[in-house]
């Protein structure tokens, strides 16, 4: 630590400031002051501490930096700028309907792994790329997450910060930018440094609290969160929102504010004066990492005999051993679920792989985006009902282009006793709004089988739903599936009307079938295991086969499941829909039950097409 | 404390262990050792430290109690069965279906506010119930909640313990089970209680470690838990799953399993001896509190100026505070977004109303949610995307009927260069699927404030979507607006087809039938501003004057929203529905550049328009 090094940092964040200040007066929108208040650590992080190629975006061995307050994005782009990343004048760009440089970072820039800018979420990624290196790839770099103070309300930090202390990641460190100030009012806590410091020891973490304004203070952390072992370390930098610039320096009512082009912007300049033109900095270079893509099999074929009576959520566990054995890429994680979710059974084959997320769903799927920007392909479980618990980690995990897989069990009224807190019911409705997310739902053991081996071979994010009851098998296991496709089941050249089900009512429209062809009443049957994307093709094929009249029966509420996406479908192709779906909240009883009560079992679907021809 | 109270209690803890075995055993399924661990502390809570009437689950100052680990239902019917509350014999009716006494406890239960189950849930409402009490209703009631040791994993407790922390909450105490073993392996922390009282303590609570099955030890920590000034007590009760049967005790492999009805549960009933009938205990009563429903006045009307430029989030601000005028059970609360929303008008006028969530979107659905059980309507606003972090919340939420009114502002693409992660794409699917909630999405100022007042009126939950940009006012200030209606704004008797809108694709939708006419197209223009319920009838009122043919625009992705709901509502009616919706993931540029890109605005309204006649 020189007085030339330092010298060079605070020359660096000056400009990362100005870089700030003029990218957004030239956009007339952003947070320049949330950028100001991050500028020195944000210099000595890029310009001194991580070791990167800024040549090679994808280095396996590059330091992980996540802007997780991603506000301040343009700091960001600044700090590209100054690495000779991205040509400077590119930052007078920032937010324009035809630049890269938006408003918060996203993947369309190949230095951004994960889209932020909905806080609290990007220390679960960082968790995910810390356990990566420690757990599976053996690697040396290092994983730093800067956050907001007002960003630690969310619950989400918590659950990224308890695992990160269990799984002693002191391959981590977080850097809490403590400006004292949220978007409409001071942050709860305020300058005290000491209460964050207290909530990330309280969960295990070192910590140490600066002058984040101090380069010296700043090295001197970062030092110790590196040399520090067996658990993450918690940087809490004391800062002045909008520091450099006397008018904007912990000034209310600047949060989100640019200045004005002009006079305004050239006050704040005069602050911010240059001792002369850029000097060239030394970035430390990665340790040397194979890129080699690790040998594939192929994955073992299902191996049931017809009339099996097996769970979708059981086939899931085998299938996820065998994708184990054949792609040493394929991870899993689970929420304290996997003795129900099955994904237990890939835990027992290969526990290097596995991890368990504890109950915290929102760190599960955000750490689980993260070890997918490691090339790992991370299939995560629990119950399909709570995966809305990370909605908002898997709307940022589609704006992430992520290669993540998650995996619902428990979808239904078919679980039974355990009543409507444990029913998922509205998740198809919650993965169809992801936009590129492929959605499966296997109805028996070897399409399950078949169903995940496709996912794992599809780059995007998969969701599949399973249930809870045995099943009988009714697929050969060549059977071959495929994204956007359906099977037919039952068909005659009389059918009166389709049913197209999926998951446990395919079983009970194929009852029906049986019950119904005793009365001379034949109807044809489809299992739309792709619900997105669905097989329109295949749907108004199989209305035109019979009487233009569809009836749709699934273990979902009727608003945004399976029902919904054959409407759309086959909307103005003049296919009357019939759907029937849970119509109320549901309760305890036993799934037999429950199922007849809700409408979906066998007699009901008789019931209905009686009704209807 | 005296002997014979211990005697009492230990009695009572016996009972209820016997009565959770029984039960589960008679089901068939359940979490006994779940119960048996927290039976002691039960015990204690219902036959000594809480004040409440049993013949009274309204009295506004019964101690409220939240089972926030759910799965330990029959414990808490076990309570209700000793105090009087039901009968001993309904525990035998546990998860059947024509009983009561769900899995999970419901609100079915008139004992029961929050409908629990789903982890991490219950200290946010205990949350809302300790800040009514304080701040509020200024009652002495105390709140306390019971949590497991696996469940404070999940990020929802710390947000509600952050914020409990900094509304010094001393009348509310929460206990944490901690019986070490998860449902699928042992915790995090096992049966280390001091890293449960480093977070809490951490995070600002005071903290006790006591022996779970030591009488003297709880009846001191709740002592010390009432008499604790400025903030709230954590007691982390060291206890064992299973306890008092030895072959259950802190055993692997048992939870979520009953035991089987004859030797097994004959075995284990052994171990919990009774020494005689069950001893009349004597409940301590609340203090007297005024049962009152404080007066109400009308809202005052709107008073804009047709083509006022006001964008329909201002117009929630205003709503809101003229609510507040009229109704003193109004409360609200935001996440850190007031400027931005406009929940600070409210703010100013009523301060000791209004409860700042901080950045923390789970806890501000779950402290609302507490709060509406308290007789309160809170008002709970945040940027739209980020009511997608409280997708589960919502879902429990609903089970719970609880009488909440979300508002999401920046909905759509038309909040400009933020960019997607700031953009509300898929929250009317969310809200859509949740039953029975009211969706509204006003398209100007007058209908904002006369659906915000509806939305006050209707019992259950509400979420109002507004948007960013300024809009003219087009609506009168007497008109007036129903859940379920939908309003006319341009018709001729040559309607080509019919234009269905809502929020800032209205006034483009108007502009569209502006240009057209002038080219002498007529189209209709409906302000579908009832997304849930739609007007069905007023919809194919609509396409039968207008072709038969509608064109739905939302600023929202195609799934789920708006467009599904028409199509909903016409199926099968031989209506054509075209839905023009944003078909990828957006990026940051002007609104009107990005409303242009993503084929809502007027000309691309037109082009369709022009299309499809």
């Amino acid at each position: 630590m020189t007085n030339e090094l330092i010298g060079l940092l605070a020359d660096k964040a000056t400009r990362l400031r100005i870089h700030s200040i003029n990218s957004t007066a030239e956009a007339g929108s952003g947070h320049p002051t949330s950028c100001m208040s991050a500028a020195d650590v944000v210099a000595t992080l890029f310009f001194h501490v991580m070791r990167y190629d800024p040549q090679d975006a994808k280095h396996p061995n590059n330091d992980r930096f996540i802007l997780s307050k991603g506000h301040a994005a343009p700091v960001l782009y600044a700090a590209w700028a100054e690495a000779g990343i991205i040509p400077v004048q590119q930052l007078l760009s920032l937010r324009r309907i035809d630049s890269d440089l938006e408003g918060h970072p996203t993947p369309r820039l190949k230095w951004v792994e994960v889209a932020t800018g909905s806080l609290g979420q990007g220390l679960s990624a960082g968790v995910g790329m810390a356990l990566n290196a420690k757990g599976l790839d053996k690697l040396d770099y290092r994983t730093y997450v800067l956050m907001g103070d007002g960003e630690t309300a969310e619950g989400g930090v918590w659950e990224a910060a308890a695992l990160a202390a269990y799984y002693q990641l002191d391959n981590l460190a977080a850097i809490v930018d403590v400006n004292r100030l949220g978007q409409s009012q001071a942050t709860m806590h305020g300058a005290d440094g000491q209460a964050y410091a207290k909530k990330f020891g309280g969960f295990g973490w070192q910590t140490v609290v600066i002058d984040g304004h101090n380069l010296e203070q700043i090295l001197a952390a970062f030092e110790q969160a590196q040399s520090t072992k067996g658990r993450p370390t918690a940087i809490i930098a004391l800062t002045k929102k909008g520091k450099g610039v006397s008018f904007l320096e912990d000034k209310d009512g600047w949060h989100g504010k640019p200045l004005k082009k002009g006079e305004e912007v050239e006050k704040a300049l005069r602050e911010l004066p240059l001792t002369g033109p850029p000097r060239a900095i030394e970035i430390a270079k990665p340790s040397p990492a194979a890129n080699g893509k690790p040998g594939r099999k192929p994955v073992a074929a299902p191996e049931y005999k017809l009339g099996d009576a097996v769970a979708t959520r059981e086939a899931y566990g085998a299938a996820l051993t065998k994708l184990g054995a054949a792609n040493p890429a394929v991870v899993a994680m689970d929420g304290d679920t996997k003795n129900s979710t099955f994904a237990e059974k890939f835990m027992k084959a290969y526990p290097e792989r596995y991890f368990e997320g504890f109950i915290a769903e929102q760190n599960l799927v955000g750490v689980a985006v993260g070890l997918s920007k490691c090339g790992k392909v991370p299939f995560a479980s629990t119950f399909g009902a709570f995966f809305g618990r990370a909605m908002d980690h898997l709307r940022m995990g589609a704006i992430s282009m992520a290669n993540i897989k998650c995996v619902g069990s428990h979808c239904g009224v078919s679980i039974g006793e355990d009543g409507p807190s444990q029913m998922a019911l509205e998740d198809l409705a919650l993965f169809r709004a992801i936009p590129n997310a492929v959605v499966f739902y296997p109805s028996d053991a070897v399409s399950t089988e078949r169903l995940v081996a496709l996912a794992a071979e599809h780059e995007g994010m998969v969701y599949i739903r399973t249930s809870r009851p045995k099943n009988p098998v009714f697929y050969r296991n060549e059977e071959s599936f495929q994204i956007g496709g359906s099977k037919t089941l039952r068909s005659s050249g009389n059918d009166r009307l389709a049913v197209v089900a999926a998951g446990v009512t395919v079983a009970e429209a194929m009852k029906a079938c049986d019950l119904l062809s005793k009365e001379g009443v034949a109807i044809r049957v489809v299992d739309a295991y792709s619900v997105k994307p669905v097989d329109a093709k295949g749907l108004l094929a199989a209305a035109a086969q019979s009487n233009n009249t569809l009836v749709v029966v699934e273990e979902h509420y009727a608003e945004g499941g399976l029902g919904d996406a054959v409407l759309n479908a086959v909307a103005n192709d003049g296919v009357r829909v019939f759907k029937m779906a849970v119509q109320e909240i549901p309760r305890s009883g036993k799934p037999e039950e429950l199922l007849d009560r809700y409408g979906l079992s066998a007699s009901c679907i008789v019931k209905k097409v009686k009704e209807l021809i």
